[in-house]
């Protein structure tokens, strides 16, 4: 990990040069970490026959995962070349769907008998050990390859060499199907705290196992994608620093659009009363401050529900307890921010009665407001079956923007006029 | 787990009675699992005895995070029938703070010498095993306690039997100090795929190890903050629904009002050119999209950097390439924009080309601003040694609202007068 980070650092040219000068075991491991790019230009630039010693020394997870990066013509030469077994295998591999279960599976674990004793299974594992992901957690076939059991290397270890594997292997497994969306799996991983799970198919045949480590990457992904809708860009693996600008740019620019469009809406309104504001001027300048006050007050609620609901801490059903919780937390919100304005006004000269009222009491509604629509969007998500993620602050402020300045002419043509 | 699960979304009268019904070697593992409410509901209701019992059970850093959560008198008068030295560790292990290594660390661990066979070693892990929180690494001290290496089980198991564990363990070992921040430790498990990491002080002597499972539950903490930071709130660990109303509106008020009071100076802006704004109203009706424009687009940079600076990826010295590429996108992106939405000014009738290119060019400097406000405050702010999350949307958006309007007003001085 220590070399491939400097690798990263350094142009194509010399990582290709410094490359050729591991040893051949260091190559295969350094390269399971590059990044993308430094891949590519390795793989253009190295030995075929070197290339095939690295290929064949990845996990299989990982050997997908290169494949899966590089330009389809490559990955039909290589897998050409190999044997027909695992042709077979990598073309299974390479369909799995991005996110699910399947895309993140490697097949190099250790596979016992119900039968075997103990000490049997240890010398299997001695046997076949070294080249599995894992050996920490291993897999009790029948005869047909379904998954009866699970056993821990811990077990195994602490336990009698005389006993059965069949007489102390858990039966009551945690398992993901290859379909698995991989935030589900990420979501078992947490909750019971496992090291490794088993993916099988619709007759329960073992076809996989997902390791810790992969899943840690699942969350970090997850997460990056969720900080992305929120803050109103299509989501992307691609790490910044490698990232094209017109695949920035193309990210980025259609919320902003649909939200500027959106925008036109709120406009509206202000064209609607600029008589009003032609008549007092003052009014315009508390636009600003009212807009992100309430844009702000929705984006804490719609981040805490949206978050809550990720870590399954909020459900469905709890949408009564967000609704009441936020409608006491905005009113008092609401008020101390109105106090607050209050003094803040007469300290910069505007003392009118009518004016400090209308624009308290437009704060405080557009606190609760904000914050009820702030706690509802989510859940709404959730509950149509979209991402509650998107609900966030972009696209709250724009709703909460409308529904405050209406408040707040409102408010004022009936006390400041 | 389950279990657990069906408990908390009991009445604590409920839980408290259910509880007594399981066994008592499943109490304590249900009971490391309950949320802290559960848990003071039990506490409060069971026998001293099994209470003892339970604690027994615990895994030290189980323990000391149950202790952490329960009123002072409680521990006290718990540590008080603790064995001496069991009292002392308590005590040292309750002193590390929040957030820090030491506080995630458990003690129970395989220690082995170095002069051991494999043999001898899976002797070792066979007697004393079964109260470890993890077998899967075992850690080789001198007669000091000074970690000289560390050893897998999967290297005993696939060894031979009579290797000595010092010709096999591994020298090079990934550790930290109990002072270290939990975000560094997690980084290290990110960066290396460790399951499990020592803990050592000054002396390097070996003090406590920290497990995956307890480093899962750091990420999803540390996330957690962050999506709290970015929103404009003040970070907490604590459950939404288990949160009191007092103290939600406590951490998210702070924020609101100092962005509210910012909020001053864009009314300012707005209050010095009434007369811009007294001739020509339709200028009103554009300062909604133009502020949340901006502030989407300030948002969705920051974002990107914040999340890269976390996750390891945007160092300081890329400040460079990242301003650049910024700048770039925001040409696209601001072009992009513009050109619809003059498009959309002639659909909704506003079709004076003065204005049509006052709001175009504003949109375009205004976006260019906001993305490079949003790219480089997070990394000014890693610079200042201060938590880039916090330089997300709501402080960007303040800041871009205030540009907006000056770049708006001064271009709309020069062509639309």
């Amino acid at each position: 990990m220590d070399l491939a980070e400097i690798f990263d650092e350094l142009d194509p040219d010399e990582v290709v040069i410094l490359f050729r000068l591991l040893y051949k075991d260091q190559a295969a491991e350094v390269f399971s970490y590059l990044s993308t790019g430094r891949r590519k230009a390795i793989v253009s630039a190295i030995h075929v026959k070197l290339l095939e010693h690295i290929l064949d020394d990845l996990y299989f997870d990982d050997k997908i995962d290169f494949l899966e990066e590089m330009p389809a013509n490559f990955v039909k030469s290589l897998i050409a070349s190999a044997p027909p077994e695992e042709r077979k295998m990598i073309n299974q591999f390479l369909n799995y769907p991005d996110n699910s279960a399947g895309s993140l599976m490697t097949i190099e674990y250790v596979d016992l008998k119900k039968h075997m004793t103990v000490r049997q299974a240890l010398d299997r594992i001695k046997a076949v050990g070294v080249d599995k992901e894992t050996i920490y957690t291993c897999y009790v076939l029948d005869d047909t390859r379904r998954l009866e059991g699970i056993i821990s290397l811990r077990r195994l270890v602490l336990s009698d060499e005389d006993q059965r594997i069949g007489d102390i292997m858990t039966n009551d497994v945690v398992l993901a199907e290859a379909t698995d969306d991989q935030e589900e799996v990420a979501e078992m991983f947490r909750k019971y705290d496992l090291i490794a799970i088993p993916v099988v198919d619709a007759e329960t045949r073992l076809i996989g196992i997902i390791t810790i480590d992969d899943i840690m990457d699942v969350i970090d992904r997850e997460n990056t994608e969720d900080f992305q809708k929120m803050a109103a860009m299509e989501p992307s693996d691609e790490a910044y620093l490698e990232a094209g600008v017109f695949h920035l740019a193309r990210r980025r620019i259609v919320w902003l659009l649909v939200l500027m469009v959106s925008a036109t809406f709120t406009g509206g309104i202000i064209s609607r009363y600029t008589a009003l504001l032609g008549a007092v001027v003052a009014l315009a300048s508390f636009i600003p401050m009212l807009m992100d006050s309430g844009g702000n007050a929705g984006s804490q609620s719609s981040t805490l529900i949206i978050r809550g609901i990720a870590l399954g801490e909020i459900g469905l059903s709890d949408w009564p307890k967000v609704l009441w919780k936020e409608l006491r937390v905005s009113l008092l919100v609401g008020l101390g921010l109105g106090a607050v304005n209050a003094l803040r006004m007469v300290v910069i000269g505007q003392s009118d009665p009518a004016l400090i009222l209308t624009v308290g009491i437009t704060l405080v509604c557009t606190i609760v407001v904000a914050k009820m629509v702030g706690g509802a969007l989510p859940i709404a998500a959730k509950a149509l079956g979209m991402d509650p993620a998107i609900m966030a602050g972009p696209l709250i402020t724009t709703i909460v923007d409308a529904i405050a300045l209406i408040i707040f002419f409102s408010i004022a043509s009936a006390l400041v006029l």
